[in-house]
């Protein structure tokens, strides 16, 4: 009974790659002091109630959106597709599958299609975006992490397999993956990718759907280290819940910090090409303690259990009751 | 006029990546010293007259295949497809297009379409490779550069407007070009790509067709730096032909060495993600020495000049007679 | 009631840094895999029953002497003096102050003097030592952590106040120290130095004399990190105690390994200069977790607990019973 | 006949380091742009016509001193003494030799001796300066180069032979230096060292007494490459006259730009430790290449014949007419 599936291989829209989450948070203020002077993300857009930013390469006008909101949330991951037609095709998909399907206005962005996936998890997909100016070479804006780009989403989910299987039907393709020890092993944790490397979005089994993570890009991990040290030197500290460290899976380099809503964001450098249709995922072990980290590290409870819920998705408890390895 | 085109969306047929270039070299010996013990690629497989080379990421059995020759010269550049139907649709849109195309027997690969563009450059196209150990993960066997992957192929080419526009009609998508500063401007060089970075294969105006570089990818400019270290002490001095430096173009950091038979290899980290199908390309103008080197370094008259022909392939003057600018 | 004293203006005789360190190993073999292969130490001189190691940029014989014994300890510390006049200074120092004195043949050194502390610490002073290749610009030879040289020992002691004034009264500065918290603060732990960076030689209060650590000198993080990566996938994962991470005390970099045979080893980058004789120690208190790790993570319990017993030299518990902030 | 002469071993006052300079600018704003905005230095006082920097680890008040000129020039170089008394001492030895002395009002400075060397260049020595915060462990206020410290200064002198003698007689050491290739080999360039790495002061034929450059201590070679970015892209291409690279002599990882009046100065990462009294010199030929650059690059003919002229101090052609290796 294999519980991977390959990608379909002629998915029924093209996504190009995730693009943007969209974050409630109680204080702009703290929020942009946390993303722009500490984490150093560029400003594209800033209203009394909301932040576009964006990384120093990105074109695309946001790729984390915050907007001001009484209690903390994540709104929708946002993933562009190739063209309106794939846009098109998206929509008639989802409709098929009995998923709801709108297209409400969305600043900054062109035609938007807002659905949901089989949990329930809020998903938008288009294909325009204004474009701003690219950043990479005016190096005098660099600041922080100096973080280049969005590189992925990490959901909990109540169930790896499903989420798994749903993607797969839309054209994601599984990278690596964690297995429970079972004699009938269950998927544990998917990386799934559409853009080249190891992940567009990942999932791992908990109380979901909710938003583990978003990871960026940056550059080095002198970048990350860099970081470190600016977030422990300027009242930062308590945000800094894991890492810097070498994950086993991926390869790379890692850093995960909390904003002061506590969403999740790491920054992540240094993966590897994962273009090749006929790349054969990498299988771990749950009870593996270097598929965490390589470096033997666990993780702190608040990491495996501590996610930002979907406003007014309901959680459910996962299917699975393995536990991974935790720090004490 | 535009001198551009788009890439073509419905391409005759899909090609992944860049995948491998053949160099014919004089003394194999001296080669493997190069290529393996200094600048630390694996050897997958060594006869008495074939060296089968990767990097630390690659599971595809071989990037750099080198073998005995009585002159040194360059092959043919492979490409990988996406599926075996893409081959046969590879084999009939080039044979509808009045070039050769055969399939010989490739060690270490599956079915193999050698065929040759426009200027007569020797391209091959593959599916299936034979699977090797991927060493990503076992630091212990990394040395010198410690090169991932190939990254890209640099050719010369009499007229870079044809090249680029074969290309595109195959699926090549440009992100950046250099013009000339005419009235009405020529395309001076162009960087295209299929994986998602800023290239496969990029051209410049020349003779040609021969082969520039082919650009390697490291994880960090560190690797570079060290790299330098290196080969300055353990007498591949003369072999250091440009930098290290930041391109202007792609922002990449680099260094150009030439291997024991005057064939260029270029280190190269950290560019950019350009899987967006509405990226617009970047412009550079020929006098710009910043498109060079970031940091104003003219490259070395050699670098400009100095290439591999490709076995029995004539090698025709090039359309345009202007000259960026050369260190003196 | 000051704590704290100045180093003596004019000390009786002229040490002029921390030089070396002699271990006692029960596996010479797998001694050798740890230090040369794994950490990339240099082999200066090897026996039956001994190794004699450098760094890369020492041309001192030696700076760590493993030699096969029954059971794991450490031997003496050894200190270069500034002329042999200063070495009879020394023996007429501690003869006076009815301290051990002899002078034994050691290999590859001059005249030494052989001693011990107010603690019964084995302390070794010289000033000639045979003179080896530079191997700093030898790249080639560079491996594992690249360690460059010796930077400092520190050990554990029942009373660091008394450590203190010993050591101030032979010269040593104090740099950075941490005081417990009670109303009449004690000194917890200091850092002193002869030859101008943080120090030569640490004392933490503990069970002791004991060893603690040696500490060596890296050229930069990312040598560090890269050594993590390589231990970490070469059979040295469970070797790994602590870090990598950024030192509060310091500022320096670092990542704490433990030989095969218990050994604690350092690899610490970039401190800061302390020549000045006007410069003020720096004051850590007890209770605060950043001077261990700036990134706020506490250290294990075994490396608070654990060091290695100089061979013949009894221990003692330590006058001070607070404890420092320890991982749960 | 050794042209090299050992340090004096007990020097007639001692000296610890070199300390700060004195640079007069004609543009005070355009000046602070450079070195605050760019460079990264901190501001420890500023006025209508002067502005006093220092690196990140540094205490002592200021390390590069800009006066508002109305010509360029270098006026004095600091260092500091051991103590009051070898103040006293330096005042005394300075006249006895028929050198100038006073003890002008410095602000920031506790008792101040100004005089010159046998060549004229102005010399200033104290004990007592100004102490200011620590930012070492400050991040939110670290900008471009990071710069730690002051380490060097580098001098044209008409006689090198003369220079080092001068200097070795009061206390400084030898640890590299480049001869001709004459029969008789000359000095061409010496490095010297008070405080325990590879200089405080060097020397090198040429029309003087001129500044050279002033050497910046950074972190890493990383946070030169940062720089570079910086510089070559917010308008300070033209001022960045050589490198980055690798000295042979010293094995440091540098960078040299000129300020907006032309002053040079180095970033400088990385070389060794030079405490041990016996460490022997290390020479090196003038026709060797890899002296000035491990890499092979040769310096720019600017860097071989500009320097800033001392306020009011003649120059004189230099005793030797060989010439090292320019780029063409």
């Amino acid at each position: 009974m294999p519980i991977r599936r390959p990608p379909h291989p002629e998915p029924p829209f093209r996504i190009v790659r995730v693009s943007h989450v969209e974050l409630g948070v109680r204080d702009l203020a703290a929020a942009r002091a946390f993303y722009v002077d500490c984490l150093g993300l560029l400003v594209s857009n800033e209203t009394a109630d909301t932040l576009h930013l964006r990384g120093l390469e990105e074109r695309n006008h946001h790729s984390i959106v915050l907007r001001k909101a009484r209690e903390p949330h994540a709104a929708a991951i946002g993933f562009k597709v190739a063209s309106e037609e794939d846009l098109d095709r998206a929509a008639f998909w989802f409709g098929r599958n009995n998923l709801p399907t709108s297209f409400p206005e969305i600043p900054h962005q062109g035609r938007t299609l807002r659905t949901a996936d089989v949990h329930g998890l809020p998903v938008d997909f288009y294909f325009r975006m204004e474009q701003v100016e690219r950043m990479l070479q005016r190096y005098a804006a660099h600041r922080g992490g100096r973080i280049q780009r969005i590189d992925h989403v990490n959901c909990f989910t109540p169930d790896v397999q499903a989420s798994h299987d749903f993607y797969s039907e839309i054209g994601f393709r599984t990278t690596e993956y964690t297995e429970t020890e079972d004699a009938g092993p269950k998927l544990w944790a998917v990386w799934m990718h559409r853009k080249g490397n190891v992940h567009d979005l990942a999932f791992t089994n908990g109380r979901g759907p909710r938003l583990h993570h978003v990871g960026m890009w940056t550059q080095s991990p002198l970048d990350i280290l860099n970081l470190c040290d600016l977030m422990a030197t300027s009242g930062y500290l308590p945000n800094m819940e894991r890492g810097p460290g070498r994950h086993g899976i991926s390869n790379a380099f890692f850093l995960y910090v909390r904003d002061p809503d506590g969403h999740r964001i790491e920054l992540f450098a240094s993966d590897y090409l994962t273009v090749d249709p006929d790349l054969e995922p990498i299988r771990w072990s749950l009870k593996d303690p270097q598929r965490q980290t390589l470096w033997g590290h666990p993780a702190p409870k608040s990491w495996f259990e501590e996610g930002s819920t979907f406003a007014g998705v309901p959680v459910r408890e996962p299917a699975l009751g393995a536990q991974p390895i935790v720090a004490r």
